[in-house]
């Protein structure tokens, strides 16, 4: 099995791949090979991996890079590449380009090798292709009102994917993640990332801002259950989907507040004051349109799509995963 | 004011210039200039138009052209142009290249423009932008799940008027149009063209094929009515659609069976006679796939949109409009 992760440099990418290297098979199919193709990170190769992989810097808002990329038709491709919300916002051209256009052109690279291939595609989608106002639990068949460029056009994409699907192109399946909290590293442009900012430089003892209102709610999962949800895709089967080929993913909604109060249980009060609030007009205005509600998300659990089911759990999966157990922050 | 019309050699764009060369103006706006722009039809002018009108064989499938459709800033533009729904399944590539790619060109020539300028956009939207399973009632937040590729592109193009409205580029309206009947003429390459055939050749004495089974149901509404949606879409106050700029207008449910006896109290049983049952695979595959359930389109009647309540009504207005008050195959 020869898989293709475009995005393969980003946080979730390197993530999946090191999972891949755990048991170097999907199912029942060995993983010879995995592509990992991103534009400007050179993606890590795990060191322990059984297959072989390859590293592509490619960017697929060129239709010719996008067919090389899959020329060697790869059985499986995740494609989690993307200019995240806080960009697209800000770049109204670029969002569309990668977003949109690159997107289309990997799947019209799929579409014109022809013969019969049609891979599995990974697609990920977000929980902002949603927009208020909302009725008091959203279900599966709740309409997609994005209010952000971002969530457009993860939207846009998303009818691509159906349709391609639709025609036996590819054999896609789009799942939309929850943000994922606590993101590990340095802060992204995601506009979401005040939401793990607030846990993740506390946990290191360092000084934290809260630039919106403690009432902020959103949907969380960890990039632990993220990493699960694409492994569940890509081995599910999509027959399941029906012509339904998205999914909104389960999460734990938790406001501003909740996150603060979690982090208070797990980690006490010193690491709590290290939060300073203070209000930022433009991150204030971008998550006052998200506070969704609580998703239903049945038909995705009912696909064996599972996460945490508190915001304490998702602290503890990033103290476990990402700081060997510890806290740094008390041991100073 | 000048009015752009976009597919105005169209027969909804035809109806439309001559409804606006009654009046001459829209609310207290005198018009001034109306633009008939077509791929490849000439589009008449009406005789007693009151401004000047001004022809363009024009392919919004090029940047360049849609940048010059827009170069003089019209006020008020209808977007109505599109490959129709059997031709898009048909042909992938134009299906994608004029009504996803044209409509992206002609809102990026707007944007392009820049210097504040932001028209009133009214563009044509489909039923074909739901798909089922359907609830029993289908409300103004259900998803849309389109099941063609036209559906799939018109939800695009939704997205899209969406998000350039919310950065104030253009001040839009996307109004899903039911399936418009009788459509007079002859008959296109819309799949939906079947639900008019049935009713348009027999009251001219002519012979039609019923090519899927009577509960076959739909939503329909006159040539007449479309076109008072569009004028009202025109003429509305769009901060009352905040930030959901598209809207199911309201329609006619009815079987083919429903119009066959519509038909039969109208015209009698001869006329009736006239329908040969003849079954078409493809066409039966297609709209299968439709049947919708009655849509409660709140809030379009909450804001102007009217309709015929019956299907008697609505061959009635064709009897009228296309046939001078006569059904000439009841005169052979």
């Amino acid at each position: 099995m020869h898989i293709l992760v475009i995005g393969g440099g980003g946080m979730l990418g390197q993530k999946l791949v090191n999972e891949l290297a755990q048991n170097n098979k999907l199912l029942d199919a060995k993983i010879n090979q995995v592509t990992l193709a991103d534009v400007f990170i050179e993606p890590k190769v795990p060191a322990n991996a059984d297959f072989e992989t390859v590293i592509k810097i490619a960017d697929i808002t060129s239709q010719e890079v996008a067919d090389s990329l899959v020329s060697n038709r790869p059985d499986l491709i995740f494609h989690l590449a993307a200019v995240v919300s806080g960009e697209a916002e800000a770049d109204f051209e670029k969002g569309y380009r990668v977003n949109v256009d690159g997107t289309r052109n990997l799947f019209e690279a799929i579409r014109n090798i022809g013969n019969s291939y049609c891979p599995k595609v990974v697609f990920t989608s977000s929980v902002a292709v949603y927009g208020g106002p909302y009725p008091d639990v959203v279900s599966d068949d709740f309409h997609l009102q994005p209010k952000t460029s971002y969530g457009t056009q993860k939207a846009m994409s998303e009818l691509l994917l159906n349709d391609y699907s639709r025609r036996d192109f590819l054999d896609g399946i789009g799942i939309r993640l929850p943000t994922i909290c606590v993101r590990p590293g340095l802060p992204n442009k995601a506009a979401s990332g005040l939401f793990s900012n607030i846990i993740r430089e506390p946990l290191l003892g360092l000084k934290a801002i809260l630039p919106a209102g403690k009432e902020v709610t959103n949907i969380f999962v960890s990039p632990r259950s993220a990493v699960g949800f694409l492994i569940n895709a890509a081995t599910l089967d999509t027959s399941l989907l029906e012509d339904r080929r998205c999914l909104m993913m389960p999460g734990v909604a938790a406001s501003l507040g909740d996150e603060i109060e979690s982090l208070r249980r797990i980690a006490g009060d010193e690491i709590v004051a290290l939060i300073k609030e203070e209000r930022d007009p433009f991150v204030e205005k971008m998550v006052a349109n998200w506070n969704p509600p609580p998703f239903a998300s049945k038909r995705a659990k009912a696909l064996g799509f599972k996460c945490e089911s508190t915001f304490d759990e998702i602290i503890q999966v990033h103290i476990n995963d990402e700081l060997g157990g510890r806290i740094p922050g008390l041991e100073k």
